[in-house]
């Protein structure tokens, strides 16, 4: 007799935005004429960058002959695309890291959700609450109980800091999903140095990080001094360059981060990674790593940042028609999203705006215990779309 | 401190195809000038069919435009590609699979793998010997250490049967990789009903299926006379219409099929991929599902099934030309592989072959103990290599 996996009866039967989903399908066909906007999952809804466009024809041209087929891939992700990755991305931000340390993928939740693998049923995991839904799930179904909550509230700024925190390995999102806020190079200094000193490991979310405007906030954990020794980072075009119908991502891996085995000796993640992706994966679409690479030249670079501030704007009147209206809210700056104190139930808001405003949001609840009292808003939408958003709030 | 997932240490370090990978690029390191011929990992070198080719170009120029653009998919995959896949893969040939019990993913391999997680820690594994690596590999990455060998040889016609087996599950793989071995309805009919019998479940990778010619030779499990209750089916477009580099699969979970709880309660198992699915994947790529979509096509069916004929044709001429020079060959019939008893050790014919006549194989002995002796020839090649292979053989 076959027996199940019983830990996914520990976590919720449907995943958030599926939920989410199902509520807003019920709703449409219940009131087919119902013109509903959505700014809830956070998907983008502007087309994809001309130079980007012209790449997939080109790829997709190669595909057409025997000359320049493309079969598989090489294992990490093309090297056209990891080498312009470490220089635009890193270099030039002064942060060290090579292309062979750079493992592109289909897409950054596959990896966030797939890293955890590597390490023991017995770590203690630290996550946000607020906490985007995959880091908590993905570990409850491979059987980790331990898992740590760090309340991110108006008090602490939604940044809390690694005082007290014992766990082995901490999820850290900056910009956040769904808070929107941003954690300085100091905040983010403390977990480096947290880490380092406890042997522990950060998983560094940075696929927002194309939002960041201010100056001096830090677009990557390894501006961080010592970084390379407790750090492994995700990042994702699906924002970035709005690549979230044609999928890719990566995870950076330094050399030099590890895990420990029960003798207390070092092991080496990155071959492990390399392990776990080459038995389990077969690379990213070479269509799509072309288009990838596009976003990398010089007029990707400006294309894909035009529609990045376009979203901004949107977040800028989400945020200020709120607090117009009398609403507490944080993010919107350097983020698309919004995070709006509703003072009530968040579900009960969420359904409120969608049967009589057809605007879909998401509850903060959704996103765990300390998000109960919070909705996000995305900007992912056209401007009369969220302007007319505005209008019926 | 971070504990490591010790498991990882009891495999080897280096996935078999990128082992390979790696002894070729230093052959050719060392001898520049050498033509060397790839018969190896069975990547495909035919290009994309034309229809396909048309279809993709339409749906970048739909990622171009704000009006056709398309984000985050639905979670299965889009439902022009899953009707198409059950009324042409399945309803066609008499088995009774919905559109909602087929997962469109980015490829066979990540589904073979990831499958594995939605079962318990303690279960036993059934697989044949020699075996495709990933089934083996996944399963003790997960900490499962009841793997049970099916001896696959000249005296069974390299298809084992269930006599005896007292496994949870059992990988099946018809046309068999690496052997090219086939099953009769009658033989899988026989495993359908030791599985219902057992409450057992069996995994069948039916990636290979498009190379079946012989009449009666069953191309999907769900042929059999209920598999509903105890089959999951895996099936990819990389060989069959040459996705390798574009990647799309598909995994079909039928709403019958369970796993048990520890009190013995019944679990379906489609919940559970699918909420497995929604939490660590984000769908394959909107561009490659339409590229699959025209696979259905009827230009499609024919430009893929003629692409097919001539790596068949490929099959023959290696199958045919190693008999004549008194080789015992398997395979190659149905199949794009060519099994191939070289009477002594795989690794060190491997070696030769690559070192004297330029020509990459992939060596039996990867594939397990019963694998040591053989060596398997793909025929994914242009038929003027393959001919000049077997000039060099």
């Amino acid at each position: 007799m076959l027996h199940v996996n019983e830990n996914y009866a520990r976590i919720k039967p449907t995943y958030l935005f599926a939920e989410i989903a199902h509520r807003v399908a019920a709703h449409q066909k219940a009131n087919p004429d119902a013109k509903i906007i959505r700014l809830g999952i956070g998907d983008v809804t502007e087309p994809l960058a001309p130079s980007v466009i012209a790449a997939m024809h080109r790829a997709v041209d190669e595909e057409a002959g025997r000359e320049n087929f493309h079969g598989y891939g090489p294992e990490q992700g093309y090297a056209f695309l990891r080498e312009k990755i470490a220089a635009v991305d890193y270099a030039a931000r002064g942060a060290d890291i090579k292309a062979d340390e750079i493992f592109v993928s289909d897409g950054a939740k596959c990896d966030c959700g797939n890293i955890q693998e590597l390490f023991g049923p017995d770590v203690a995991v630290a996550v946000g609450d607020p906490v985007y839904p995959v880091y908590v799930d993905t570990n409850v179904m491979a059987g980790r109980g331990d898992i740590r909550l760090l309340p991110c509230n108006a008090a602490n700024g939604f940044v809390p800091g690694p005082d007290g925190c014992t766990a082995d390995i901490v999820y850290l999102c900056y910009p956040n999903n769904p808070t929107g806020a941003v954690a300085t190079k100091e905040q983010l200094q403390a977990w480096v140095d947290w880490a380092n000193e406890r042997k522990a490991l950060i998983l560094f979310d940075s696929a927002y990080e194309a939002f960041i405007r201010t100056p001096g906030i830090p677009h990557s954990i390894f501006e961080c001094t010592g970084a390379r020794t407790c750090a492994i980072e995700f990042r994702s075009f699906s924002k970035t360059a709005g690549f979230t119908g044609v999928r890719c991502g990566y995870t950076v891996v330094p050399e030099e981060v590890a895990a420990y085995a029960a003798d207390g000796s070092r092991v080496s993640l990155k071959p492990m990674w390399m392990r776990r992706q080459t038995t389990k994966f077969n690379g990213a679409s070479y269509i799509t790593q072309r288009g990838a690479e596009a976003v990398y030249s010089p007029e990707g670079q400006s294309e894909t940042k035009a529609t990045v501030d376009f979203y901004l704007e949107n977040a800028r009147l989400v945020r200020e028609a709120l607090a117009a209206r009398g609403y507490t809210v944080a993010g919107g700056v350097d983020s698309p999203y919004v995070w709006v104190d509703v003072k009530g139930d968040s579900w009960a808001f969420f359904d409120k705006l969608l049967k009589e405003s057809n605007i879909v949001t998401t509850p903060g609840a959704g996103f765990g215990k300390a998000g109960e009292g919070y909705i996000r808003i995305s900007a992912f939408n056209s401007r009369e779309n969220v302007l007319e958003a505005i209008d019926r709030l």
